[in-house]
Parts: C-alpha cells; sequence; structure tokens
C-alpha cells in the first residue's frame, strides 16, 4: 500500500478572534494551499474537523461553504466530528482518503470557534456531548480531571508540584510559538496559587477557551516530490474508543484508547515508542500529560511525572513534549487542535520549527476526545 | 487493490417513532450485526451518519455512546455530516476505511429522529445548514424545487403530470416496503389536486419528515466468504460538489455533483449508465428524481420525464427507480437515507428484496445533500 504524505501545513493565530467559524475555516485552508504552493483545483477531497459549530454558533453544514469559499468546487466535502478528537479523526480520514485511491489531494481543515461563550458554557457544552450520563450528575470534563489527578498522585505517590511543572513547561514552550494564545512563561507558585477549579487542579492546571484553525494537505508519497522536497509522511496511524462511561473503567489512570491507538500506530509504522523523538500530546489538563506518556510507552506506568520533574519532557530534554506549547499555552480550538498538533509534528520533522525545533526524524501526536473517550494517534516521519 | 463487500444490512422501521437517536441507531446497528452473524467484538470502524441531532435533539457525540450500547468498545468511531447527503457520505467514509485497510470489519449506521419537531422547523432547520446564504433571503429547499419544476417544465415542455407520476410510482413500491413510512398507493388526481407547497409542486411532490436509521456492515472481499455465500461488492463509488449558492449553477436543471460524482463510480466500476439494472435515487421531492435520472446519464437531458410517462422506471420496467419507494414513501430520515438507499441496493443484488425484487445484478444509489450541495453515488455488484 501506498504510503501518504503530508505536503503542507498551516494554523492561524490561536486565541480570542474576531472571525466566525466558516472565516476561521478559509483562513487555515487558504494559507495550507499557499505553503504547499497548490492550486484550490487540484483539491480532490475537503474534510472539515470540527466539534459544535452547532452549538456554539447555530451554525453547521460548513464543509460545502468551506468549498466554495477556497474556489474547491467540486471537491467532495464531509464533516468529521469526535467529539475534541475531531481533529485527529480528521487526519485518520484524510490519510484513508489518500491511502483509498479515492483522493490524490486531500485538504482537512480543522476549527472551532468558541470565545464568544463563557468558559461555563462551553464546558457545559462538551461535557453534556461528550458525557451525557455522568452530565446529569453534575460531572463535566474538569470535575474528571480532578479526580483522575487525586488518584494517580495518591497511587504514585506524585508530588502535587509535577503537575505544575507540565504547566510551567509548556507555557516556556508556547513563548516560541508565534500562533499560541499565550506566549508568556509562568512560574510554578503562579500555578500552585492560581484558584482551584477541581481540586486538586488549579487554573492554571488547564487549557483555555480558544478560536482557532488548523490545515494540513495530503497527497500519496509517490507524488509529493512533485510539489515540495521536504515532506512527511504518516508513517503510523490508529484510533480506538474507551468505555463510554469513565466509572467503567477498571483503572482511572490508564486511557485505553491511548494505548490501543498507539499499538496500532505503531504497528504499522513498525516502530516502538522508543522510536520517538518528540510527541504532542492533548495536555486539556495537566494530568493528562502524564496518562497519556506513560499509556503510549513512553515512561512505566506511574513514571510519566518523575520525568517531567527529571526534565526528560523539556524541549532540550531526552524526549520533548508539547513543544508547540500544548494545548495549555497554545489553546485548544476543539476540532482544530488535533490537526494543529499534527502541523507541530510536520514542523519538527521536516525542520521548519524555528525557535522550537528539535532533533527529531520521528514525531507522535495523540489527540484525546471527551475524557479518554475516543482517541487517534498519528506518526510522522520527515522525508527530507 | 482490494475490493470492498457489503456483508449485512438493516433498516429499522421508518415514520414517526418514540425512540430518540442514540436507540434508533443501536436498533439498526444490532439488527445488522445480527444479519450477517458478526459479533460486535469483530469491529474495528464504527461510523455514524448523522446530520443534526445537534440541531433537532441537543445531542450529538453519539458515536462513543453507540460503540458502548452495541458492545464495540474498543473500536474506533466517528461522526460523518454531510447534511442530507449524510448517509452517502458514511458510505463512502465506510469504504475508505477497508479500502485502506484501516478496518477489516466496519460498521456504518445512519440515523436521525425528527418528527417531534414539525415539519416548518425541520424544514428550517434544514435550509437553515444547507443554504445560510439564501436561507436569509427566505428561500428553503422546498423553494428551490418548486423554482426548479417550474423551470424544467418549461424548458423541457414536459407537463404537470409526469411530476406526479414520480410520486404515483413511488407509493406504489412503497406498498411492499415493510419498513417504508407510507404503504398506500396514491392515485395521480391525489397528487395533483393535493395543497400548493411551492408552485408547481404540492404536498405529495415532497417526502415526509422521518425518525429512523440504517446499517451496513463491510469487509474486504477477500474474507466476506467465511460470513455469507452472498454478498455485494461497492464496485465504484464517488463524490462531489456543486456551488454553495444555487443561483450560480449555469443551468438549474443539472446537478453538477450528480454529473461529476457518478463519472467517478463508473469509472471504478468500469461500467457505464446502460449497465446499471435497478437505482435508488435521492426524491426528496418528485423534480429531483427527473434531474438526476438525467444527471446520472440513464435518459437525455430533457428526456427523464418520459421515462416516467412510459413506464421505463416501473419495477417490471426496463430500469426500476426506487424499488423501495423512495424517499417519498420511504421516508427521509436525512442521516439515514443514503444508508438506506445502499439497503435496497444490496437487497436487490444478493436477491433479497421479497415482493420488490427486480431481475438486478448492478444497482446504483445517488444521494444528494442540500439542493444537490454535495453528493455521491454508489454501485453495487451482487456475488452470489
Amino acid at each position: 500500500m501506498e504510503r501518504v504524505a503530508i505536503i503542507g501545513a498551516s494554523m492561524t493565530q490561536f486565541g480570542q478572534r474576531e472571525e466566525w467559524i466558516r472565516d476561521l475555516l478559509a483562513e487555515a485552508g487558504i494559507a495550507c494551499l499557499d505553503d504547499a504552493g497548490v492550486s484550490p483545483d487540484a483539491v480532490e477531497h475537503l474534510y472539515v474537523s470540527n466539534m459544535a459549530s452547532g452549538e456554539f454558533e447555530g451554525q453547521t453544514g460548513v464543509p460545502n461553504a468551506l468549498a466554495h469559499d477556497l474556489s474547491a468546487v467540486p471537491a467532495y466535502t464531509a464533516r468529521i466530528d469526535q467529539t475534541s478528537s475531531s481533529g485527529g479523526a480528521g487526519v485518520y480520514a484524510a490519510w484513508q482518503s489518500i491511502a483509498s485511491g479515492a483522493s490524490e489531494m486531500t485538504l482537512l481543515v480543522g476549527g472551532e470557534k468558541m470565545t464568544h461563550r463563557t468558559t461555563a458554557e462551553a464546558t457545559d457544552v462538551i461535557a453534556s456531548l461528550t458525557h451525557p450520563v455522568e452530565y446529569k450528575h453534575g460531572l463535566t470534563l474538569p470535575s474528571f480531571a480532578g479526580l483522575t489527578a487525586r488518584h494517580y498522585l495518591d497511587k504514585y505517590d506524585a508530588p502535587r508540584e509535577s503537575l505544575g511543572k507540565v504547566a510551567v513547561k509548556n507555557h516556556r514552550n508556547g513563548v516560541d510559538n508565534p500562533h499560541a494564545q499565550f506566549q508568556k512563561e509562568v512560574d510554578l507558585d503562579t500555578v500552585l496559587e492560581s484558584p482551584i477549579v477541581a481540586d486538586p487542579l488549579r487554573l492554571y492546571d488547564f487549557c483555555p477557551i480558544t478560536d482557532g484553525s488548523a490545515a494540513l494537505l495530503l497527497c500519496p508519497e509517490s507524488v509529493a516530490r512533485e510539489y515540495t522536497d521536504e515532506y512527511a509522511v504518516i508513517s503510523g496511524i490508529g484510533g480506538a474508543t474507551d468505555t463510554h462511561v469513565v466509572h467503567e473503567r477498571a483503572d482511572p489512570t490508564t486511557m485505553g484508547g491511548v494505548v490501543n491507538s498507539s499499538e496500532q500506530a505503531y504497528e504499522m509504522a513498525d516502530i516502538g515508542p522508543e522510536d520517538v523523538d518528540v510527541a504532542e500530546l492533548h495536555d486539556m489538563f495537566t494530568i493528562l500529560e502524564f496518562l497519556q506518556s506513560e499509556d503510549l510507552g513512553f515512561f512505566e506506568k506511574g513514571e510519566g511525572w518523575k520525568a517531567v520533574e527529571e526534565g526528560v519532557t523539556d524541549r532540550d530534554g531526552e524526549l520533548p513534549i508539547n513543544t508547540s506549547g500544548g494545548l495549555k499555552s497554545k489553546g485548544h480550538p476543539l476540532g482544530a487542535s488535533g490537526v494543529a498538533q499534527v502541523y507541530e509534528s510536520y514542523k519538527q520533522v521536516v525542520g521548519d520549527a524555528g525557535p522550537r525545533q528539535v532533533d527529531a526524524e520521528t514525531a507522535l501526536a495523540c489527540n484525546v476526545g471527551g475524557f479518554g473517550n475516543c482517541v487517534t494517534t498519528t506518526i510522522l516521519e520527515g522525508q527530507l
């Protein structure tokens, strides 16, 4: 089977934006085509990753409008929704479109417009969509995160400070990302003294509410060099669900979807976790970076916090995690986030990450929907 | 590339249902697995086709819940939305999942719950999602249909009665479909004397508002015979958009998405329109059956109405169209419709269509989103 190449990528400024979803999607789509030097006429499939533009803005049905806005008609379009992992699901759909031979040029654009809603409203919408059962009992995603963090700290005898250090690291990385919502450092005291949201987690343990979009252009590897000398291949990709109801999970500190989706991706790429040079993890809450770094096999179970303490995941560490700043400082526009994770991975493996650049041939991106309900894992290898 | 087989199919009773979207989807999903004799454990990818459960019910994020309800966790899930062609887009996504090698067993379930909303409310939601530009000026999909019908009748000198005969034919076919919303004949006078909705179209020129779901089970053809002696292959499939704004189309009686998507499907199947034995067309409005039967190449442009007048598209005609009763009498639960079209096509080519059975080796299904904004065409061949 022919491998799938990424030949262009873009992301917009993340943060509080004036534009609505349709314009945000068009901005990233145009920038991505420009990045690759490809005409919209060449686009055969156009996918939109978006979680909740209906709930947030009262407007869905945007893929056909985007085909118009990009002058990409008659490209085939569809919207891919997998709650907060819609972006990763979009990457998987775009990959499938090329790998199946259905398309020879696929543009994926992920985006979300959220900041016109309050944090409480957005949190409410997200929980009602991802956890309708537990939502009725008052649980939201931050609640799950607090309960899980408490469990993790107790079970693995980890200090509260280690969670704070995830936020400090990712904010430090975000300083060098011109697209990040927060381009400023925070110190550990600021994190540890910020207001409690879901004990033991505090405000700075959480990602913000964000507007933004990101895009990728994919084609068969056999034609990639017609467009560029430097591209990435998606050498591995996989997706999996975990139980819909969180309390049914045997171990709340393990995300089965991360384990299963990464096993698929490693097998396809014919590598193991020890071969990954840099990773973008779904740090919607600081605790999630620990869970994923363990469930992906980077560290033993219960040891992820030590890696952060020891600087292993710093930009100059052995396995840099979230060089982009992560969802924590870059922001988390739901449908865009999984696409933006692959944008950063692409930039790293083609050597175009600027001041964030690390030494990386292989990058991994892990995008989590709900509270681990559905996960996609994508592995990229640079071809220079 | 390996061909993709359909080894099981189901559809629920269409009509006014008490169940909500989650239960409707589970009903079709369970019935489809039962039909194929496949355990939910074997499902690797699970796709949900749904247009607007958020707008209609305030609940999206259903794929993960469905994985739970079917005991299919850790199957990968995603929701595919392409407005009223979400079902066809789901078929395309499911096909890609198998053809790309990402999955060896994919369950697609399409569904919609609509009848708790009034026809006016549902029509308003649909137009606001599919045609946000023209919607602001008061146009809905029935408006487009009326304008197009008037144009067609004038341009091709077709009698108003020919449109009514589409409704009469499809209602007659629906009598033999136990899942159809309306299992009763209507005579031409009833159609022609029903209340005007969008002149010249009257109530009986329109499909109803419907609840329901349908499902398909797909796997690589190489393993299909492990499950069944009679299956279908998706020998051709394609998708395409037309202009987002309807008034930008050069000829309002041609649907570019139908032309482009069917050209892709014919090319993949290595057949032409003359090789199709039976077809399910998207007769949301009677006029659409004329347009599609011409744009698919079955009849010359402007001649589709004559085929209906002459009985060519009757069940005992040369090219039976909408043996299921079509959207017109079977009903049109948006996200389910494209899946149910392929359900009928599958039943016809494996010889399991009961009293609706025609002599068919090759079947075609054409699913239209919006007013031709995005279209998928699927060709099935029976393997007995």
